[in-house]
């Protein structure tokens, strides 16, 4: 691709009244609580969840084997209008109408990264941010077999406008490379992402015994 | 407390105008991409962020020490609105104006918990939900040591409205136990909580050898 690339920049931000939203709306929920109070809360919600599988969206956890590497996974940076940042994440997408999150795992994955993967697992589905909104979503850990011919990239599908750099990490230094690009001016980790990694560090140096033999 | 509980139940749920959210908000975001190409986003934002911190909520993950006990963790379990469901969560909440990250952290785990916590560390600001929200969070690592004395769970101190259910876990039963809540009915783990056990189960049990020594 040969396009003059640039940093984006937000021009305006306006309020989106409900009438003109798209993708994501707000609902007033009013509800009768553990002691018998009415009361009400706020919720943003996606407007866009695939019936067949009840949830919006699907991570794919990824871990990448080359013969002569170390174990890596690949990592997504997109510049993220909602904060105005470029993003590190795990490579993502919606669910669509028909598909379960096993397959959207395998096609988002394909077009996001251009690699084919194969499903390692499916976690239950999760709360995406459970004070605020609906959204929820599945992790799914998929794999990919590296041979000594593919140390080119494979292409991406990236629909238009999608601008997504792919970056190649070793497991072994996940959290210390997230932490650094949360150093980086207009850069921020996912949490999910971060949460997992933190994890991993959490349980490769905690010194607490949590695992006996 | 004696108050008589029963199941949490929506009555209705209807659109909720700009003009009438507190809480939560809708914008327009325009911009103009990496090729200069003008594009909108939509984007879910609270109305509730601090100047201080910049940030809008703490997570805390937290160890509980006891003279006699494996280490463990302190789960809460509280009906959230948006999801009509029971959320298995770390302790978590907003950070108020002119606090800091860790002030929040100490105060929200003394309401939540009614223990009192020493903060071991900070993690970078995370992005909630990149795709759909600005909202940001932090993860802040806590630690409670707990003598043969605290056998009884200290007093929480709830707000009104709030009924939030302790649950303390074994951190060598974390993962499998965040499982099989997720398959009870009307039950969801937050992701964030859910990808940081996944993370410690996969170090624990990756056969990629990622870690060498």
């Amino acid at each position: 691709m040969s396009h003059k690339t640039q940093e984006p920049v937000i021009t305006r931000v306006s309020d989106l009244p409900l009438s003109e939203a798209k993708w994501v709306t707000l609902k007033k929920v009013e509800y009768v609580d553990q002691v018998g109070k009415a009361r009400t809360w706020e919720v943003a919600t996606r407007k866009t969840r695939a019936e067949k599988a009840g949830v919006d969206a699907v991570a794919m956890g990824n871990i990448l084997l080359h013969p002569r590497r170390a174990p890596a996974t690949l990592i997504v940076i997109q510049y993220r209008p909602p904060l105005d940042a470029y993003t590190v994440e795990w490579p993502a997408g919606l669910v669509d109408a028909g598909e379960t999150a096993e397959e959207a795992a395998v096609r988002e994955f394909k077009e996001e990264t251009g690699y084919d993967c194969k499903v390692l697992s499916v976690s239950p589905v999760q709360a995406a941010d459970p004070g605020m909104t609906n959204a929820n979503m599945q992790l799914v850990m998929v794999q990919v077999k590296l041979d000594e011919a593919t140390d080119e990239p494979p292409e991406q599908r990236l629909e238009d406008g999608e601008h997504i750099q792919r970056v190649i990490v070793p497991l072994s230094e996940f959290y210390d490379r997230l932490v650094e690009y949360s150093k980086k001016e207009r850069f921020i980790v996912a949490a999910k992402l971060f949460h997992f990694a933190a994890g991993m560090h959490f349980a490769k140096t905690e010194t607490y015994g949590i695992y006996p033999n």
